[in-house]
């Protein structure tokens, strides 16, 4: 066994069959897996002594899936990890995770995340006028068009909290969120994967905008009919679409999608999103 | 210049300034950085040499994000790579993306993806049966509970397309797609990533159940109101409130979104998704 005892890579003694053996220290998974953590660095010989060891014994005992979730601190591991049968599954910019199925039959593993999150937020106020900005950057550029505040959803974020964020961080307005008005889902938008794009509509809940500077060329108030009638609105299905439903809300026209805060069986919070006026209003159709 | 010129790495000559230095071959992004392929092996040395003086010009150039993309059987090139300042940006299968931001301002590259998409299919009939499986495995396994079928969108696969692509593998029943009755946003649902779950209702073309074995215990044709009743949709407040809104939309007292194709002003072809039932008839409030 060519397991150092400087190193600092969590271990354990197996005190079953294969007693004596120092192997990965793993911790299970929901779905007959295995993952190992590994977090200080090591000889890289070692570390392959240790992994080879341990997928046998895994093997043995039944194990399906092995997770391997290297910091980049040990970016050495890596090509070793690979050079034993493993794939990538996924990254982030601290850490890669490398995965291995172990059975004959088909790998059930589950899939990488697929999508990015944006948001478009229609902020109208009471005389009927729109937030708008123009952006110093992106494909609007220099084009003398108005358009709504939009951004990225962080990880982790909801969407009716992104909308709320970026509203304040372009234009300093504060707002409260009113429904999801319609979603688009487009596809190889960045190295394969996808976006889905949410228009929100908020309620202003202060008026004096203060524009971000880094990325707002300029913000304003204007009339819905205005910012209806730009040409990019007329040109462009997908506006125009949208244009067309945010001047019906506009004229409480139009139902969309409220965010109800609801607790899944799991007893995770994660906020719902439905046709809550309807659902309430027995009368209704 | 340590280049070696037995490397099939693609590399380019620079005629500029810096004549007679062999640099990586580069793409120019939109966003005033560039990327770099890597396809064929090459020895490490040399990899790190040509980094260096490639990263020494697009700063002279005023370049922004360097992407670098490793395929798998590269892996040799990932330690040297994130010795050079380079971060991990994503992962699949077959490749690590590595960026590096060279301005001394905040870094502005894209996110990953942060979402999984998963689906629900309310699949109900003229009689007002829905059709609902048991499941071998998963939260639900041996707990006689009848629910939707579910699934998880394949990359790139739109939403109304993945719910009638799950129903026809797990019960061979051909649909076509009505509506997005609700959706839900869920966080840390798989390393720190999100899933965006969406309830679609889909209309059944077909009757007879042909059940697939590897994943479905059974499949059958539920009275709804039976389906409703079950413990677990009174249980949980989310369940319970799906349960509702299907119980609604089969009698006519529900709008969800529609699916419709939408020319972006890219050109690009993808699905928007609103409710287009009250768009359509001007005179509903």
């Amino acid at each position: 066994m060519a397991f150092s005892s400087t190193s600092s890579l969590p271990v354990m003694k197996q005190t079953k069959p294969d007693a004596e053996r120092t192997l990965l220290n793993a911790v299970e998974d929901r779905y007959g897996g295995v993952k190992v953590d590994v977090e200080d660095s090591m000889d890289c010989n070692d570390y392959v002594s240790l992994l080879r060891d341990s997928i046998t014994q895994w093997r043995k005992q039944g194990k399906k899936g092995v997770w391997i979730k290297l910091p980049i601190h040990l970016a050495n591991l890596v090509e070793p990890t690979v050079k034993e049968g493993f794939r990538y599954h996924h990254a982030e910019s601290d850490y890669l995770m490398l995965v291995y199925w172990i059975p004959e039959t088909p790998d059930t593993l589950p899939a990488n995340a697929s999508h990015t999150v944006g948001i478009g937020a229609f902020v109208v106020n009471d005389n009927r006028e729109v937030l708008v900005v123009q952006e110093k950057n992106g494909a609007f550029k220099g084009k003398d068009v108005w358009k709504f505040p939009t951004g990225v959803a962080n990880q982790g974020e909801d969407i009716c909290k992104a909308a709320i964020r970026e509203v304040k961080e372009e234009t300093d307005i504060d707002t409260e969120f009113v429904e999801i008005l319609a979603f688009s889902q487009t596809h190889q938008t960045f190295y394969g994967k996808s976006d889905l794009f949410f228009v929100c509509m908020l309620r202003p809940l202060s008026s004096d905008i203060n524009k971000q500077d880094s990325e707002i060329e300029a913000a304003q108030w204007m009339p819905i009919e205005e910012y209806v009638a730009q040409p990019f609105n007329q040109k462009h299905e997908s506006f125009k679409n949208i244009a067309n439903i945010c001047l019906r809300k506009s004229r409480r026209n139009y139902t969309g999608f409220s965010a109800v805060p609801m607790a899944s069986s799991s007893g995770k919070k994660s906020y719902s999103y439905f046709n809550k006026l309807q659902l309430e209003n027995e009368t209704t159709n």
